[in-house]
């Protein structure tokens, strides 16, 4: 029985195809036989993304497990279905993602919500090509295997790195068909047996202090097909920075375990990311890797004793490329390795890729990305300049360092509501088991509103009497220590009490200060008051769970608009992503990198006061 | 009390200082009092040679013990001391060594004897400079180490590996003297603390099928501190190159573990001339590697399994430099290591090193260069024309697979005479073992000049009536094998038996054919008879211990005048010390690679014809 298949294979003109099929037939082998071309990355095995297609008219069929899994439940909403996992079985009308010519990869603008105005052209600048090299016959022939398959592509010897003539013999003579060559930038990174010219990856990393994210994109269409986020096992020899370089400091052997726990990590989610997609490691052509100063030369194993001491000299500054064999890295031992540009000491190459991901450097009004983590850091200007320093918030806001604290993981509180008493919310709606950084803010900004804690972080527990009766019995003191009981044993389910203790208050202090006071510090250099500034991006993978008027009520921001504020995701990432796809990207944080100037916190002479009188809560709460 | 020291500083001019010297100074630190250079590589504690003079009058004192470790007796005799040995006691006169503007490296030229008329200019392309480095004061700065580096030194970043960088910031602040910058070619090959500009040294390396030897040099003088040989431990995988190849071919764990063997020897060596000489590992910025195709590609990890297959392509012949850590040799991490160019399959980097050594491709005449070895090459031509090709001997002239057959080691019969009875000489004059190549060779021509052995080969056990009665006896028939008894127990202190047997005769025969038949065949495509070959040159370890006219005898070179043939020792390595030394002459190999025409054997029409002639032995004994 045939049924009519229409197929959008332009979504901009609507051009489209009817092809009558038999009933049953996949929509991915429909579209091929027909000629259509409909990428399809695992070779239609469902596990890849790069096949979907968008149901336009016609029944929308159940999603399958495979839709769930690799769409997630948005696309699968929006009528989005895996086109090798969906038989024809009725009429229906089915567009195409858009081709790979016209794709561009989503960035984050200016402008309003979660808007995507930025777009950029895809352009990795690696290339695969299919070629079939002539070889001698005779015995008596003055030319050698590399020198045959230059004439084939073009180029001369010193293009052709040893690794890749190492198995140079077998690859030219195995295969009918030919050579797959893929070259970046003139050199040739590797040589492949048969065809796999459509088999062309990239890893995207934000090495962060505390959190580290991989992910994979396939070339092409930019399509991310697996992330993976995970703590960085450096944590265990320091939770910030400075703790981290004091371990390293003038030990060869203890920066040599550093960085053999990152590059483990690393290679730990490469494999994790290449099972997931069904890609396999060989065929990761480019990296590109973003992280604070620290971060980036323990993994490249540089000496960072000197940038933790003043003045702060990074060892290196210059964007980087090198293969993954010298790092090493498990992929393609060819592949290029870009680590990007380094401003300052402490304003690394995490803070180049949130200026490129969030677009400061081309806004005509004035913007500040706040990257906020462990090392965080604070970026404003506009097309016309750049400033931006680093904001050491420390380990608090990600849950570290407190007393009842964890990190964003099933069973942290991560909303907090205080009324007439205490309510939570956790992370996978399970047992509460501490609390993370969103909730320590809403926290800390519900018992500020009731009154529990003052304008100077002092816990409350003298003056009870003014609080509501439900608040009044959990603010006590214990000993010489000032307590919140949060959670009893029992309530919300808690087997264990959970408390915010008077020290945890100072250390949510200590962080927000840091951030506070360089936002306040960049305004006073660039000479712009709040209401002059037309957004406030807040980025990093904790922003995304953040509270914005409880960032706004703890001073963690400047009070503005909340239509101001936005969120914009681990931006830093977003940064990688965007060289890892476009050269261009990539030659932009360099001008970026070039044009930011960098504004030494401690060395500013207003910073005394400004860190002090960021110190405290804005006032504002029941009793002020 | 003072006595005089004369000191000529130029050799040429016989300029001179004499100087007033308190009676046992030693001449370096009295040289050095009055400036006058003596370079001191090892700092004066006799671990080099770098200091010696010559007296040239007074009296020459006794040798020390460093004197005669270091100089060896040929310079001990020729009056030849090392100046930080020697104390001053009565009036001399010496001579110091040229000064290092005016050296040059002896090579060896086209003429008579062991004349040296090839000179080179010393240009390794290896600069070492101390600098000092500013480095930023304020914490407001936005600069890094590498940076104001290279504002000292000048170039860009990419100048610097990452390797560098690793220690960059300890050495730019441990010294006040400052840094020494290393470099080659506009590379930043090392920065080390404090100055060791003098220290600069480099390695020249011959991966032989048998036999490795490896020299240590000092890169401005080109003086030759150690040198060290050994046998190949891949030989255990194979004797032949086609054993050897056999064994890794369609094997990537065999070709690693070929690999391997050769990679750990050479760190074997590196290790011994260092200990040897007193120069650190880290000191070593350039090495230059020569071996045939074979011995290349497993030096690489490059898959030789079509090397060994027609058409017995090459994977690559371009001349390679790549750092030290990707082999890696335990040198200087970014040294410079320099595969020298190959011609083809069986023609390799070694016959362009002969050919540069003994300056075939400067000549007017047209000349031979005969590389005898298990993989050994002949090189015909003259400034007008190269031709090669391979003449695998085989390992029977290195004594292996020969009954009685051992390596040129003590105990080896290395020459024979056959008279009326058989006279030997062993290596180290101590109890024989067995018979080396260079006894081999005497023994067969004897045996030839005497009748025991006819034209065709075989021994003459049944014709025994003709021979001298004591030699008559040594020619025997055991069973159905045929024996020529060259030492019976008790013999010149043999333990056992020593024999030749028919079998051995024959891989004598196959070896000599194969070198004699790769002569005749070139001389035949040069179109160029015996009489018009202006001079043979025998090259190889081997060839330095090989009777001229046993090697005629028996048909291993053509009959030709005595005074026509001679040893020119290991010219693959020499001509890798030219690589080494200079830069010049390393475009030079670049330049004879290209030149040379390869001539397969096996594929010319002539060459059945010709081989089997030339196993054949010269018709001329006794009976004939």
């Amino acid at each position: 029985m045939s049924v009519t298949l229409t197929i959008v294979t332009d979504p901009a003109t609507r051009e489209s195809r009817e092809l009558a099929v038999t009933s049953g037939t996949t929509i991915l082998r429909a579209a091929h036989a027909a000629g259509i071309d409909i990428t399809a990355v695992c070779g239609g095995r469902g596990r890849c993304t790069s096949c979907r297609v968008k149901f336009v008219a016609g029944t929308v069929p159940p999603p399958t497990i495979m839709d769930e899994v690799q769409l997630g439940d948005d696309l699968v909403r929006e009528a989005y279905r895996l086109s090798c996992q969906c038989h024809v079985t009725e009429p229906v009308t089915v567009q195409v993602t858009p081709p790979v010519d016209e794709t561009a990869f989503q960035i984050l603008g200016s402008g309003g919500g979660v808007a995507r105005l930025g777009r950029i052209a895809i352009d990795s600048g690696v290339t695969k090509q299919l070629v079939r090299v002539e070889l001698p016959r005779e015995e008596h022939h003055q030319t050698s295997d590399v020198e045959q398959l230059l004439a084939a592509i073009g180029g001369d010897t010193s293009a052709v790195p040893a690794s890749v003539l190492q198995t140079l013999p077998s690859a030219l003579r195995d295969d009918p068909a030919g050579v797959t060559v893929t070259t970046f930038g003139g050199k040739v990174l590797a040589v492949e047996r048969g065809d796999t010219a459509l088999m062309k990856f990239g890893l995207a990393i934000d090495v962060g202090t505390t959190t580290v994210v991989t992910s994979l994109l396939e070339l092409e269409s930019g399509e991310q097909l697996a992330s993976v986020s995970s703590l960085n096992p450096q944590s265990v020899y320091g939770g910030d920075l400075m703790s981290r370089i004091a371990f390293a400091q003038f030990n060869p052997a203890s920066l040599r375990k550093l960085q053999t726990r990152i590059v483990g990590l690393l290679n730990r989610q490469i494999a994790a990311v290449c099972s997931e997609s069904g890609v396999l490691a060989k065929w990761i052509y480019k990296v590109a890797i973003v992280g604070n100063t620290c971060m980036h030369h323990v993994l490249l194993g540089i000496d960072p004793s000197h940038v933790g001491l003043a003045p702060y000299a990074p060892v290196m500054r210059h964007p980087l490329v090198l293969p993954a064999r010298d790092i090493p890295l498990r992929v393609a031992p060819e592949a290029q390795v870009c680590l990007l540009p380094i401003v300052a000491g402490f304003v690394g190459a995490d803070a180049v890729a949130v200026t490129l991901a969030t677009r400061l450097d081309e806004s005509d009004e004035l913007r500040v990305a706040v990257d906020i983590g462990t090392n965080g850091e604070v970026i404003l200007g506009s097309r016309e300049k750049l400033w931006a320093c680093s904001a050491p918030a420390g380990p608090a806001l990600e849950g570290a360092q407190i007393r009842c604290g964890m990190r964003g993981a099933a069973g942290a509180i991560d909303r907090v509501l205080v009324g007439d008493g205490v309510e939570v919310h956790t992370i996978g709606e399970t047992e509460p088991l501490g609390i993370c950084g969103s909730g320590l803010i809403d926290l800390v900004a519900g018992l500020l509103d009731a009154g529990a804690i003052d304008w100077t972080g002092l816990i409350q527990a003298d003056q009870r009497d003014a609080l509501p009766p439900r608040l009044r019995d959990r603010i006590v003191r214990r000993g010489e220590e000032r307590v919140v009981v949060v959670l009893r044993p029992g309530e919300a389910g808690a087997r264990h009490e959970i408390v915010l203790t008077q020290d945890d208050v100072r250390q949510v202090q200590l962080a927000k200060g840091a951030i506070a006071s360089g936002i306040a510090l960049l305004q006073q250099v660039a000479g712009v008051p709040a209401d002059r500034i037309g957004e406030l991006l807040l980025a990093g993978g904790f922003g995304n769970y953040l509270s914005i008027p409880s960032a706004i009520r703890i001073g963690l921001i400047p009070s503005m608009p909340l239509e101001r504020v936005r969120y914009v995701g681990n931006a830093a990432s977003l940064g990688a992503q965007a060289c890892l796809l476009s050269e261009k990207e990539r030659q932009r944080a360099e001008d970026i990198a070039r044009r930011i100037e960098h504004v030494s916190l401690a060395a500013h002479p207003a910073f005394e006061d400004v860190f002090v009188g960021a110190m405290n809560f804005p006032r504002g709460g029941a009793h002020e």
